[in-house]
Parts: structure tokens; C-alpha cells; sequence
């Protein structure tokens, strides 16, 4: 059996090694055989193969922190998922196959594609949290930067049904038509002017909530472009730098800066609303509104193009791992 | 009548002028005439001269935002407070002459010095606020920088007397007896590894409340210092740069930044918990365990001298502006 492990951090491309594990023994009760279908690469795993994510894994590990599989086979006492049904994957997910304690499974529609699926946990659920975590009234303005990732493809969507306007903050031009597609009503290309920028599309309204996934002055930019008494909500790292705030906008706009983690939210969140926050997610990819643009699949064996190909900047879409055809 | 005058903004010594302005006419009804006394040179004055403060004046204006002064006449209907009486200045402090409200006057107890008296309210008052904040717990560990300032001369002595352990962290050596003796019990020089050294002192224990005056990676270094939720609190904008925070303590950690200004405090304090906070301090001054270092007193006339002073880096305490002997 295939698994993509590493004893050691560092870069991605060079820590990754794909290795043969043992087979696993057969489900034994209450367990659940499942094949690896699809996982995509995040973020947060190439943190994690760096030893910089919020829980340092005990080495060697496994890669991967979310992903599709199907059940293979069942053991006694598992009737809520059968032989066939796709089931989330999480923890570990790059490998090809899994022997798991059924109770954290649950099927998952037939039609959708694997790799939408695979792609539902970190994304679209920390998305979801985030526009919860607003409170957003109806006409209020709302703002993201990286807009174009893979949160950002959920966070328009959901603050769209939610009645709020998206201001979706970018790092280049070209992506306004993709997403005012997604549901943003303004597209801006980020800049030292961006807070005056805002301010002019704002108005007299409220814009009492940012989203920043970059870290350095662009959280600086957004602390800027709230309104007083607003919060910047920091999800991500993509430029490695620490989130700047203005004194100004901290002291005498009293502006607050905090961070969203899922994993604090998956332990503060009871076990039934985590399965209505999916249930909504699976509903809105059914109907199409949450398709996160793909750029590139590669088999599990090709990990390490595939790391190299998910640190590119620029891209247009996801890299994911898959089973092989 | 002498004033300390700004038409426009910029560098506090070259944009301060000593002006006169016509004399005041005697008080109405429910008026009272105040002679100048002393006033400190804080660092909110300093930004205030820059137009950088969070409230932008009206040109020209007069500097100065807090400062004591004594009751020279009284109009009809004022019996709270009388000829003689030493009372508290607040906005457009260094002018010779006021003519004020009585009703925002308090007449403040004999004995004690003027120079103490008029420092009570930004800096004392801040520090009594942000202990209120904190909501420290017996025991509980509380960091504050810039330690040697004018609010931390009142914030250690105020968490000791909350039962709870100070650490000071100063820019520079040869401060320990001075921090201890306001009631610190551990004092650092900041530096790279602070957060590590932070932690060898607190240990198992509990350090939720952080206080930054200084901004740029010196809050970060706060943040990575704080217990797991910490909040790390800003107030000042010594280093001139933007406050940093690293995205690990953001995310995974879920330290909190926000600001602290008295301004907003004042807004939301009803009256009597104002008048009890002054009254607090004024027991703990005449007490002797809330004296604010000197380093040097300048009449009104020489502003742009004490101005010069006052931005000089390294001093033992403030620089005040007082009346010719």
C-alpha cells in the first residue's frame, strides 16, 4: 500500500516520500475499509510538511488533512455507510487506504465529483465559519483578500445568501469576471491605496468584518478599510510575513485582529451542528454554487511534482492528489 | 494671556508657538476662571502636534491635553468648587488662563504636588483601565513594554495591588530596582528570544493579558508570549511602526489584538465610575505609591525647548511644561 510520508520537515517537494506500508488487517466491529479516491493540496499541508502548522505531527507521518474515499468493506456493526459510499477523509488522508472507526463517517451523495468532494472540509467549512462568525446583516459590506482561493470561492457564495455585499480583494487583474461569478459585487486589485479605494465604494454603509489570508501590511490594508469598532479575521499565511495592524486603526478606531483556526472551531462546534454545516456545503455543491476551479490532478505517486506544482503563485485553481485511473 | 498655539501641523518644535490671546472675560453663571499650573508633555501630545492623533483639531488650536490648575474666580452658582481650589485641565491645556464649566471640576485635595496632580489623568488613568480590563485573577502573570513609561508607573502597582505578578519589559538595562520598586516582580530587556524567556518565568502558570506601547515586532514578541487566548492590548505608538503579530499565534494560538485609547473609555464610563477611578489614584499618589519620575520642568514660554526634550529617546521621566515661578 502507497503513502506519502515524511520523517523529517522542510520543503514540500524534497520531505515527501512516497512509501509502501504494510497491508491493513480487514475491518474488525464498528470499523470501515476505504480506498483513497481524491485529496487536494493545501496550504496547511505544505505547513505541515514544513513543521509549521498549529499541530506538529509525531514524524514519520503521514501527509494530507482532508480528502474522498470509498468504503471497501464493513465490519460487523457498521450499518450507516455500505460497501460503495464516498465518505470525508481527515488526517492522514494521502494514502491509499484507510481502515477507520466507522462512527466519524458519513455517506456522501452519488454525482458529485470526487474532487469537489475531496475539497468540501477545509475550504467551504472554514468559509462557513467565518461568515457565521460575522453575524452579517443584510446590505452590510464584507471583505477578503487571496478572494480567488479556495475559501474565497465559498465565503462570496455564502455571504451573498447571507444578504451581505462582497468587496473581493485580489493580488493581480483578470479575475474580476471569476468572482463576480462567485457572488462578489466588487472586485479590487490590491494596493497601498486600497482602504481609500473601499472607502469609496462603502460609503456611508458598514463594513464591520475582513478576512485576511495573506498576513504582512495587506492585513494592515484591511485593518484600514473597516469600519471603527470592526474586526480583521486572520485564516492564513500565504505571504509568510506576520499580520501588521495600524496603531491608528487598533487605538482610535478600535479595530481587533484574531484568528480562525477550524480545528479550535471542530472542538468548540457540537457534533450536529459540524453535520448541518455540511449538509448546507453538499446542498450548495449539488446545486453548483460551490465548484472550486481545478488546476491540476496528479496521481499519488507523482506527490512531489505535485507539491511543486501547488507552491507555484498565480494559479489558477487547485492541485490534487488522485487515485490512479 | 500666553498660550502655546499650532496653525498647522508637523514637527512639534517647529510648529508650537507662544501666542497671546486676548484676556479672558470673568465667569458667567455656573463658569470658573483657572490658572495654568503645569501640564506633562505626553506622547499623545507629541502625535497631536503631528495632526497624528486619533482626534484631528480644528486650526489653530492650543496643545495640551491634560494638566492642573487653581480656581482664581467663580461665577454665580458655583459652591463645589472655590477661589483656591486645585483642579484638573483637559484639552487645550497650555494656555495661561481658562475659563471652564464647573460643572466637570473637581477640587483635588491639598498636599500634594502639582506636577504630580497634573499627570493623574492620561497616563494613571490608562493603567487603571487596562488592569480593570484584563480581569486578572490572584497569581495570574500580566507583561506590559515599554515599562518605565508614565503608564507603567501605574500599571505595576496597580496589578500588584490586583494580586497579580508583573512582568516589565524595558528597552534598555539598568532599570530593575526603579521597575521593582513601582512593584514588577520580574523585569526583561526586550530582545529576539523575550517570548522564550517570558516562558521560563511564567511556566505552568497563566499569563492572559498583555500590554504594548511600542508596536512593530514588539508586540509580536508580546503575542508570543501570552498563554494560549492571550490578548495582547496596544495603547502607544513608540517604534512608529504598525504592530505585528506572528499568523501562528493569530490562528493557532488564538491570541487576540486590540487597542486600548482613553478617549473611548471616557465615552463609555458613566460619571461616578470616572469620578471613582480619580479617586483611587489620587489615594494611591497621596500614598507615595504612584509618583511619576521628572526629568525636567520648562515654564509655558519655553515649549519648544521642552518639546525638543520630551522626544529625546532614553530619558528618567517626563517633561513638564509649568507656570513662571
Amino acid at each position: 500500500m502507497r503513502a506519502v510520508q515524511f520523517s523529517r520537515f522542510g520543503a514540500p517537494d524534497e520531505v515527501a516520500e512516497v512509501v509502501d506500508l504494510p497491508e491493513l488487517s480487514p475491518p474488525g466491529p464498528g470499523q470501515a475499509a476505504v480506498e483513497f479516491l481524491a485529496a487536494p493540496i493545501n496550504p496547511a499541508d505544505l505547513l505541515n510538511l514544513r513543521g509549521q502548522y498549529g499541530i506538529v505531527p509525531t514524524l514519520p507521518a503521514i501527509a494530507g488533512i482532508e480528502g474522498v474515499g470509498v468504503v471497501t468493506a464493513t465490519g460487523p456493526g457498521v450499518d450507516h455507510v455500505r460497501v460503495g459510499d464516498r465518505v470525508l477523509l481527515g488526517g492522514g488522508t494521502w494514502r491509499q487506504r484507510h481502515l477507520l472507526s466507522a462512527a466519524g463517517l458519513f455517506a456522501l451523495p452519488p454525482g458529485l465529483p470526487n474532487e469537489q468532494l475531496a475539497m468540501l472540509t477545509v475550504n467551504p467549512l472554514t468559509a462557513r465559519a467565518l461568515i457565521h462568525d460575522a453575524q452579517l446583516q443584510p446590505g452590510q459590506w464584507v471583505i477578503k483578500n487571496a478572494a480567488n482561493s479556495g475559501v474565497g470561492r465559498a465565503f462570496f457564495t455564502l455571504a451573498k445568501k447571507a444578504g451581505a455585499r462582497g468587496i473581493a480583494v485580489v493580488r493581480r487583474p483578470g479575475l474580476e469576471d471569476t468572482l463576480k461569478g462567485w457572488g462578489a459585487e466588487v472586485v479590487l486589485v490590491d494596493g497601498p491605496d486600497l482602504a481609500e479605494r473601499v472607502k469609496a465604494v462603502v460609503g456611508d454603509g458598514s463594513l464591520p468584518y475582513a478576512v485576511d489570508a495573506v498576513g504582512g501590511s495587506a492585513t494592515a490594508r484591511l485593518g484600514a478599510a473597516v469600519s471603527p469598532g470592526g474586526v480583521v479575521v486572520n485564516y492564513g499565511l500565504l505571504s509568510g510575513e506576520p499580520c501588521h495592524l495600524s496603531g491608528v486603526d487598533l487605538v482610535f478606531r478600535g479595530v481587533v485582529l484574531r484568528g480562525f483556526w477550524l480545528a479550535t472551531w471542530f472542538q468548540q462546534t457540537p457534533r450536529e451542528g459540524v453535520v448541518k454545516a455540511f449538509a448546507e456545503l453538499i446542498d450548495l455543491l449539488a446545486a453548483g454554487e460551490l465548484t472550486t476551479p481545478i488546476e491540476a490532478t496528479y496521481p499519488l505517486e507523482h506527490v512531489r511534482d505535485a507539491l511543486r506544482h501547488a507552491e507555484k503563485p498565480a494559479r489558477d485553481g487547485k492541485v490534487l492528489l488522485v487515485a490512479k485511473p
